[in-house]
């Protein structure tokens, strides 16, 4: 059954985790340039995470092809060992999603994000291209479904759906944005009414911003929606770090962001808890994107196993709350063996010298950025993308 | 060359990350009994994060053998699928372990821990026969080395010693102590002198405690053999956790564990100083347990990359100090790119409902334990271990 | 010159700080009740904290009258010994006041505040005539103009300050309410509107936030008016108390309050940002309330100092921005005698146990509490204050 | 009754709190020098708090005569209006202490305190002529006992005790140190041992570190002079600031020192707590110093209560462990009052930005200090002390 058929149907899907986070820290994944060249060089290890996520309870395994857009690898290129072509590590993603998808009961979804053709101003036709040639690769693949994924800009978010739309196949389409809406300003209930009325069934968020600010961000795109009068499917796949303390661009600002966020990881209870916030809020494709590990999947599953009336794999070695400390050698420790314990425990950091929140930077909060807007004459956004195209910010 | 010839000739050699933890996210290792039949079920989880480590810069790779005795397996029977036989898992962890060491330069080290046989008051003879049972398979198996870990009676882990020496093999020895000692109140340093004399080539400590205070203890193991006038190579394996507010059973007694461990997770420039205090105490076999990922070995490859004259292979995909992120799209970001950030760094948690510090439970540390040892009527340990064998605390 | 001509012409007005808590840590008011019989029974103590804020800076010294209505000291007649009446305990504190005033350059301010006439819903007549009352003390006393403070309903305040306009002096009238509005709703901008239409001339906010969200509050206000092409000068007297994690009732709804606010306790450099912020809004009354200290009206001179061209006397024993400290016997205390130090210095607490926030109760924002509610089957607010009144609750 | 006879008895005295902090917030002494002025110019401030801690419980009042050495008053000499000469500063110092002492059942203290002429490295007689001329005001005013207080050298100390032993009046003796003992290296035990040996009568400590750290200094006091075979009665005046973070040289290290100390502030809660832990240790002279204002001392008079037999007079205006807030206008406020809520609350900070711990500096601590030193060639204190006499560092 197609992933429509299933949401359709009324069936909670769950996604799969974040790939970037997870390969970088078992030594795959270059931060910085986050290019997916691993699924050339070492297809084992993708293969591995893909396998972990099924396990866990995903029904959709996306194809490991973010920022696998040409002119993104271009753009790295001296980061990728061998100048490994773009087409041949778009192939390989999807070979190795299926393999693994087959092994279970999952779909196969290919995805693409945002391109720095749009960022460095090219015009619609030549950041359609772009993504056109990575569509080929999955019409050849022949991929179950398609996403659109990770998005600033709604305008190129619209843009891209409709080349996914070409396919013929069905389309989700998520912007990392928060409940200010995108880096032009649009808010989130306009975002999904664009998105829909170009061709997306399901839209929501990912990435960017916590599991509680992404759900408030997709509390508004469902009301937009209502007041347009359109009717799509909801999805959600936030960060697994805590991030009240962000500004509009989102945990990119946040002072930690890339190699020091391992304080805000949330637990396996926080992801509980998101799990059934989402389900209440009527979002059926539920998943995590930078920071969820296999076992965060595995709480969506096992929070929702009333619901769907089956727990995943995984849980063979999991119990429910904790219920598998019963057999702990230490006294104490099997006293935590339920829910009550899990579910109120505020956990420390054990790191007296840090504070809770953090003072994000990036140009959409900081004073020192807007003077540098200032001193570089840059008074529209156009401009500064203009600016950073010269590499002159 | 064996780790001997290695330590002998001054090299600094890099131990393997944790097993337990990694997998339990993976979902393939049940929290609780913690045993580790993955290595028949699930084999290629097991093989992939030893590449991991490998790929990190491990030089040793220990078998997956952890809390694999026979009376271990038969206590936590139920929880094994299809009741494999000790001796399998114990075999497949040895030849998974071979294989990877195999496509680099490692040494595979079989490992002992600590039996319910000694909690439940075996005698001697009962003891070193469950030890001698997991012997035979590394003998068969011909691992490099033999490492007696994780024990928190020096009594028990002299036995361990002493069995192993039988083979003829290398030993090292851990304890998952804390500046207080064993669990008799045996110092730190007089548990150094036990070990080595019953055998050991390499003494430290594993396991329980955070990188600092692990250090702070095994800086009284050395001073402790100093005093004896006793030689020994040094060793340390800590978590990657944060727990300075722990008791002398370490971080089973903070309340976050094992399931809220998340916000003490230690970040890689954690890790590198963590390595450069260890090199400057004198330790050279240097490595991590619970809570150590691929990315914390590499940091400390990375940390001693000077005194080595290499990186590891996993450091193809990471920039020393932040240095990749020069490559990243925002600007604001690129300005993280250089050590002085990431070393004065605090970390914000994110977690404004959250304290810094825990209040630990546990025997060593709560009133409760104390009357309810009262009430039992257990006044020394022995009988505390007694109730505890007939499951009556 | 009176209150109106000083604002007219666009002096900085520098108000007092709070007297029930600095006299309760001195010693002489009651938590609880908090009323002012003080005035009576231990007058040296009420005109010694005058005389502080004097020198502090003050040009407004409010009566000690809070809480000094007749139906309020009848309610907690008990606590106030030998039965004190309220003419003699208004009385008094208008002769203090303008014993101190005459001291230096300030105005006796006489000031009303809520009633539990109101509360326990006695009608406009009723409540008018507790106001009028000790609005007679007021005349008797000539104080120099007239505050309506601490309302949480704008319905209550403007019939105090119709009452309070009989006098033909001037009126002031705050509200101890956040950027949510009163209890029943009403915006902040609605209230000033209200306010101002009633007669008042200043109004503003005091009391129950911290001063980051009192002047998000004076802005709404002050938003309100200009919709409404209203004009009025604007008050702003705040806690100093750090309270962003309160709901609508403000600090009282924390847990800590009133004995445990401590850590929240606002620094000096707090303050002169506050003052600073005031004043950059178009604020001209500043002062502050619960919390304040001597040492903190002193803050808001030494920050506008510029602008008023003096400093206040007791600058004498204070240096701007801690340059006295170039006089202390450690030279690493030495090295903080200057702005950039205090003004990015972010304090530590010394208390590792405790979060940054907590969770606040109260009828506005807990579970528990609606629960009260429906149980007690009240579902309006006049209903709730029916079971107040009765004791119930 | 002298202070010997009510000690001697068993009695519990009760000590007054800190002066220059308590004046410094309400205007009347300069942070810096602090030195006590404000005896002549503003004698009615002082005489208030004076008052105060009277009302809350004190037995002691001790005369306002700190840093009020001739040396000190003249080093600080700019700072002080119209060149008050230092006789009349202690004498206006005893009489005030004196006529409050009066209206109640309270000791008048003469205290002496550390001098620049000794860290200018004067020699024994020329410091002991500094201490002579304070007694010599002390003798003329017939204070009832001495104390030397405030010493973080022992060998001053013991200077300072032995010129207020030519008075024949009993003798305290307290110094400003924590469990590593004065700025020499000597031991706490040692200190008490020297200082009994010259002839204090009661030993202890005060200022510069929190309640838990000073008590635990004064056990180890008390453990010197039992195995000296030594006997002397107890004291502690600790900070109302939390400090577990701080050095050798106590809170004047800690960056938040003297202007941003408010979130370190105890509750009365835990000065109760602390009350109750000095009087188990057998301390029966249990005061504070700099941070303690009148309602902390009421909270030890409070918490000992039951010990002594009576409340003080400021307890009118408070009910124990929160009890007058029953009588509260919200019902869960009045829900507060019961000890187990006060007893078990971890107060937020409400400072999301802000770390439970600082870095403290000051030489003691810092490496920057310790290089500071290098270069400077001072390797020892006494050369340390010579370059600052020099007012080069």
């Amino acid at each position: 059954q197609g992933i429509l058929e299933r949401l359709d149907a009324g069936e909670i899907v769950i996604g799969d985790g974040g790939f970037v986070f997870a390969l970088e820290k078992r030594g795959y994944v270059k931060a910085g340039p986050w290019t997916p060249e691993a699924t050339v060089e070492q297809p084992e290890a993708v293969r591995q995470l893909h396998r972990e996520f099924l396990r866990a309870g995903s029904n959709v395994l996306q194809t490991f092809t973010f920022y696998a857009s040409e002119d993104k690898l271009e753009n790295r290129g001296n980061y990728v060992a061998e100048k490994i072509s773009c087409q041949k590590v778009n192939e390989a993603a999807c070979d190795i999603a299926r393999e693994v998808a087959n092994e279970g009961d999952a779909l196969v979804a290919g995805g693409v994000s945002q391109t720095p053709s749009y960022l460095s101003c090219k015009d619609k036709t030549e950041v359609k291209a772009v993504f056109r040639k990575q569509l080929e690769v999955f019409m050849k693949k022949n991929v179950d479904f398609l996403i659109a994924e990770y998005f600033e800009h709604v305008e190129e978010a619209v843009w891209a759906v409709e080349v996914l739309k070409e396919s013929g196949k069905p389309v989700a389409a998520t912007m990392c944005i928060g409940p200010e809406g995108d880096m032009h300003g649009v808010s989130p209930g306009q975002c999904a009414v664009q998105l829909v009325k170009a061709g997306a069934s399901i839209v929501g968020v990912n990435c960017h911003f916590d599991p509680e600010t992404s759900l408030e961000t997709v509390k508004l795109m469902k009301e937009g929606l209502q007041a347009a009068k359109l009717k799509a499917h909801l999805m959600s796949q936030p960060l697994a770090f805590h991030t009240p303390d962000c500004g509009k661009q989102g945990f990119i600002d946040l002072p930690e962001f890339p190699f020091a966020l391992e304080p805000r990881i949330v637990t396996r209870w926080d992801i509980q808890k998101y799990a059934r916030k989402a389900y209440d809020l009527g979002i059926r494709f539920i998943g995590g994107c930078c920071g969820f590990e296999p076992y965060h999947i595995r709480a969506i599953a096992e929070e929702l196993a009333p619901e769907r009336g089956f727990l995943p794999e995984a849980s063979e070695k999991h119990g429910s709350w904790g219920d598998n400390l019963s057999m702990h050698t230490k006294p104490w420790v099997r006293a935590r063996a339920r829910k009550e314990y899990w579910e109120n425990l505020k956990p420390a950091s054990g790191r007296p010298y840090c504070p809770s929140m953090s003072k994000p930077d990036g140009w959409g909060v900081t004073k020192g950025a807007k003077e540098l807007m200032q001193q570089k004459e840059a008074t529209t956004e156009r401009q500064l993308k203009e600016l950073f195209q010269k590499q002159k910010i």
